[in-house]
């Protein structure tokens, strides 16, 4: 195992704990072989625990746009409505067009949240039959407000709620069959502390009918074939074994830990966090709305942000970049999964030496 | 690093050499930094070599299904020409009508080789733009004759050739420039002895220019997204970066043994496998196409596969299940990757006393 010499605070990949990574190294076995089915039968129930959803839970070998993708294309048959409010939530939107899939896109200013009342602007003109929104935004560390969007979107029966968790997952609870949501995904290298390279997701059984009245949905992401072969533990096609190994270990750290102290650990390094910000630079993203996973910190036109990256990289410590437009003026910091209260304290503590 | 118990000679996923392991637990790296940059720019040259091509080669974060797929939304805008001789290659068919790709499938039995000649009589048609081939049909051992298929698709300037080489790569050579495939692809759980999880695949310069003309291709498995990153040793989306580390182990081992005595190594465990199933049992597939990587055993009405299975199980070896509808009459060994032809004869031996 070749350890970091540095501690990584982008937001995703971060520091995965040598038990999962050590999980990866499991001797290889058959995907259609008993071992392979009681490995998966073994994670289902700490993953529906984590979504919070009684229903399907699905492995997907690939990243989560992937499963984006997928959703879009099983779901879509009239009209998506696209809530944007940063780069992922954009992304999304940008895997229709190349679909064929018609989408208006709803959107609000980098830093800020969704309104729900907005929502239920747009879908009271019967226009939508799916909404996507993405929970954390990493890009801007938002946290939409998912409960009022949820209670939204519920007012419209036929509309399906696909959300993109990849951020918050693991770091914020979430009760994904409370809040009636139809496809709820993540990819595993943000607050779950995986590698890359993994795509989970729950699925409604109202999502699942709904594909079934689709014909064209694509082959690899096909959520009835997900549905069948999950039912008898197994993936529709070749799954990467070593990652489902590595889930079964870090679901074990999740609930081992408790998602309650979880939760706290991640409001308690978020606040720290922000604190600093405020004091130091300012922070980016609107105050009502700050994610417990991601900080968007702006140099408030006091640092250059390149240079204080390389002096904090100097001291050991890998800041992430601000994204795409917001490079120059923005850095981020992913508080999640491994990372603790007292590595956040040292981190801000270079931070300010750095200044 | 938790080793198997017993020694794996299924089709795939095969045993995986501990320092290929050990290279996925690597300490994780962003993958928008130098040091991914870095580790693409490494594995490049290995993975041109090992396809036989100076022009594009790429990694997907999936199973070789998704680039399958990938393949067919990228390329098709006419009619595929779907040559099936067996489950995988059937597969491959099958992953075209949810995309809404129009197809014919040219059938032979199952066991028997593609005819150069047939194919030449339906691309004569001028109804396909497209032809798909399953190189080593891993339900029957099939080796198909590639060289020979890939000339005549050749005869057609504006017929692509999509060739999955899943279980035939770095077992057999392979150059995609002199045969002028379009899109070559494999997944990396068989020959190159790689845990499940990677799809690798090269592209042609023409194969690009065909997705450039089809506007809704796809998003997660867009060629041209794969060719913007490509040119700058990114990928699209996310990558598994634990697989691409292991790639790079992979690559070192299957250069260092020489392509050449790779190749001579799994024609010598080929044909000691299959001598011992024309001493004692019989073989399922045309005798003239015969894979150098799996061999598909019938059990010529002698023995009862599954009990067979179960005696060499408690003898330490895995056999592989016939494949769907070859299931009770046929068994298959995977003799490839890390496998020596001492292993071989050991599993041989044992088959031998399991009689």
């Amino acid at each position: 195992m070749i350890r970091s010499p540095k501690k990584m605070f982008i937001p995703g990949p971060t520091e995965v704990h040598p038990d999962v990574l050590t999980a990866m190294t499991h001797y290889q076995i058959g995907h259609r072989t008993q071992e392979m089915r009681d490995l998966v039968k073994r994670v289902k129930p700490g993953l529906r625990t984590l979504f919070g959803t009684r229903g399907d839970v699905f492995l997907s070998t690939s990243s989560a746009t992937c499963v984006m993708e997928g959703a879009l294309t099983n779901l879509v048959k009239t009209k998506l409505l696209a809530l944007e409010c940063g780069a992922w939530s954009q992304k999304w939107a940008d895997t229709a067009q190349p679909n064929g899939i018609a989408l208006e896109r709803q959107i609000v200013p980098w830093g800020k949240a969704h309104d729900p009342d907005d929502v239920r602007k747009a879908l009271k003109t019967g226009a939508y039959d799916t909404v996507t929104l993405v929970w954390c935004e990493t890009s801007t560390g938002v946290l939409n407000p998912l409960a009022d969007i949820a209670k939204v979107v519920r007012e419209f029966d036929d509309v399906m709620l696909c959300v993109d968790a990849v951020s918050a997952l693991a770091a914020v609870p979430i009760d994904v069959d409370a809040l009636g949501i139809d496809v709820c995904l993540a990819g595993t290298q943000k607050a779950m502390a995986m590698p890359p390279g993994l795509g989970v997701f729950s699925c409604s059984e109202r999502a699942l009918k709904r594909a079934a009245s689709k014909p064209q949905r694509g082959y690899y992401m096909d959520f009835l074939q997900f549905k069948k072969n999950g039912d008898n533990d197994e993936t529709p096609s070749t799954p990467t074994t070593a990652h489902i190994f590595a889930l079964e270990a870090a679901l074990g750290r999740i609930h081992g830990e408790t998602m309650e102290k979880r939760a706290e650990r991640h409001r308690r390094m978020a606040k720290l966090t922000q604190d600093w910000a405020r004091e130091h630079l300012a922070i980016f993203s609107d105050p009502a709305h700050l994610s417990p996973s991601v900080t968007c910190i702006a140099n408030a036109g006091k640092i250059d942000v390149d240079a204080f990256a390389k002096q904090l990289d100097a001291r050991g410590f890998i800041l992430g970049d601000g994204y795409g437009k917001l490079k120059n003026t923005t850095f981020r910091i992913g508080h999640f999964g491994e990372h603790t209260v007292d590595d956040v304290t040292r981190l801000l503590a270079a931070m300010t030496e750095a200044l």
